[in-house]
């Protein structure tokens, strides 16, 4: 199952290099994964329970330069690799051209930034 | 005519104080009137003639904070003031709630950063 | 009484067009108020009492562009307009080059997002 | 030999999870190659050969979040792994504190994004 996120590339995505700034696709990621999640679902958690997502690993290759006006597709798989670790399989598209290729893996921590178990409703939408 | 664009808050745009960063609004500001004009065309105007858009002035006042998980809506109207000077009024909503006010002027400038009236195009679309 | 932030321009503050995109400015601004009014007694001033600084209004107007490698000055002064309202002349430069002409007005907000007076050690600066 | 680059945390740094939003580390350890590699050397080789440096890879550990107001070291060193490539092991500390481990490669490219070698006068600052 992938899932697919549009963003359209502007001017505050660029550099004066005229492609977009390599630390941007780590927003783009971010992204789709809350839409993946559900936006809804993780302000609840973190208004309810204070648990939050962090960032535990990041990996990116980048093959070509997405430029102003493009649509790049963020496509996204996910798996649980533990009760506490899910790993996003996340690629950037210009159609066909894959542009950045990442791996991001995420933790849960609660309000005292303690690692605790991915919460069951996270778990049940990604297993 | 009042222009309309929908964005999500998402955790790039809010800072520690729980609230979006108040420079962000611009960004969101300058994603609307993006779209406003067309991004094809404003591709288009830079590839072909070296022509973009510039901010010459800006305003805002801030009424209230944005939040993760917001959708906050960026409505826009937009007057000619010169055929040299385009005044945006744009404005952020989170439901009926104004969040921010704002006014931002754009002019236009060559390849050699000179001042060049407002393409036909864009007069056009504005008037 | 006149405060200055050198600014080191880096990829990530610039765009396509080759300058520093606009809502950065508001960024250097930022950074030159946490530098001018103590970047510990702000930390103390949240971690102890909640109380955290808002941007009220700002307004800027661009006269020129800063580039990939430039350093900037951030040029402060401040008044109190009230004690609820500090007012921030910001302006920047490019060695005697004037490229942006700001002024922020900041207020004061407790944890429950009210507002309140500026922090007695913020008006003794300010004075 | 190690080059050090200390970093503030400002308000835009962070996101409303409290720490910094995790891919302002790529921001961080960008400023810091660039010092590493000289500012003026790269603002030369932009503007006399259109030779730029654009990133291939990163990867990056996060451990511990950095709060506004902190210091952050960001430590730096960096081998030639080809004439074409430069590898650079780039960790954030707070003080003694581990906060990120990252790895980034660099390539050189042109102004018609041809990849070209790492120009001379990198290679034997990195020699």
């Amino acid at each position: 199952m992938e899932h697919v996120l549009p963003v359209q590339v502007y001017y505050e995505d660029t550099d004066h290099s005229g492609v977009v700034y390599h630390a941007n696709y780590l927003k783009y990621f971010e992204r789709a994964r809350e839409h993946l999640l559900g936006v809804e679902e993780l302000v609840a958690l973190w208004e309810t329970d204070r648990v939050g997502f962090v960032v535990y690993k990041a990996s990116m290759t980048f093959k070509e330069g997405a430029r102003f006006g493009d649509q790049v597709d963020i496509r996204t798989t996910v798996r649980l690799a533990s009760p506490y670790r899910a790993v996003f399989v996340q690629r950037a598209f210009r159609g066909d051209a894959l542009l950045v290729d990442g791996e991001i893996e995420l933790a849960c921590v609660d309000g005292d930034n303690k690692l605790v178990k991915l919460p069951g409703i996270v778990r049940e939408r990604l297993a």
